[in-house]
């Protein structure tokens, strides 16, 4: 095998999803598909690579300073939602409940990983959310250890300020069976259990 | 998201073993790796996928008019192992106990999909094999009723040369479990049994 190639192989395996054995097959199909798919897809990385920057504001994504959701005008001021991730926040779009603004941590604290307040955009956020047309900040953090414990963090963080501070709610995911759901999350459900009509 | 991010997560979702969620994951991971990965895993496809070119002798992939291995004096020109793709060969030679040419089909006889002998570089076979230093064609082909059709029909095409043509055992995998294994798997490996010691 050509060596351009195996190093081809080498790059796509880092990609998450993609051991070395489909990044091998992954490899296969671009060079069968050189014109079709390969250099079409080597341009188009390229170039958004070159045009994607982490938007000042809330660190999203987004060709531009600004992104689009930060210089949308429709979007409600009054709320932002706060999220490890960029991933997060495609998630959270796709579901198409929230229009309000976002803010992007860039990750959890971590005791494991050593990763403190001044790794994340902690102090970004305290500095936006002291404006008065704000009214509630959201914290779509995960559910984990890490996840809760920098919910906690950034509660008290935020504590001086006259905001609304809410969390996701925990319960039974839609679709999902009983049978397979944790202990932890039965127990969170059964305690904000809901009346019917 | 922006559109060409959208783009970008459609064209990754066309490579094998990436669906749309995968795709998806692996845009984010290289948006938030764009130096380190995205825009070097660009520059490595744009250059291999204009490098790289089907060898004009068996069609292998690789650099050049000629493949690296039709190129090599050390490798013994007296016998084709022939494979449908380029997956095979590699796969054949990272077993690394294979010392002969190959000859790349590019693909099976396929009532199915219509496919047919013209579709496949068989014509350029029979043409190869028709020389006097050649001893032996192995026909490395998928043990499917696709894969058995082309075999049998190549068989036919060079019956008049005197050539040895032979197909690769059946048998039991090395490492595999009987109770998993298919019945038409387990009856060959019986009828091909061997005498110990």
């Amino acid at each position: 095998m050509d060596n351009a190639v195996e190093d081809l192989i080498r790059k796509l395996s880092r990609i998450p999803g993609l051991g070395p054995r489909s990044a091998r097959r992954a490899a296969l199909y671009l060079l069968q598909n050189r014109e079709r798919l390969m250099v079409p897809l080597a341009r188009e990385m390229n170039d958004v690579a070159t045009r994607i920057r982490s938007c000042v504001e809330c660190g999203n994504l987004d060709t531009g300073d600004i992104c689009k959701i930060c210089a949308d005008d429709r979007r409600d001021r009054s709320i932002i939602c706060v999220v490890e991730d960029v991933g997060s926040l495609w998630a959270i779009e796709r579901a198409a409940v929230y229009r309000g603004l976002y803010h992007v941590l860039g990750g959890t604290l971590s005791a494991i990983d050593g990763r403190g307040p001044e790794e994340l955009h902690i102090g970004r956020l305290v500095k936006r959310a002291d404006r008065s047309d704000l009214t509630e900040v959201i914290l779509a953090l995960s559910a984990t250890v890490d996840g809760q414990t920098t919910a906690h963090y950034i509660q008290e963080r935020l504590a001086a300020l006259p905001l609304e501070i809410t969390r996701l709610a925990h319960g039974v995911p839609v679709g999902g069976e009983l049978d397979y759901l944790d202990d932890g999350t039965l127990a969170q459900a059964l305690k904000a259990r809901g009346k019917i009509g």
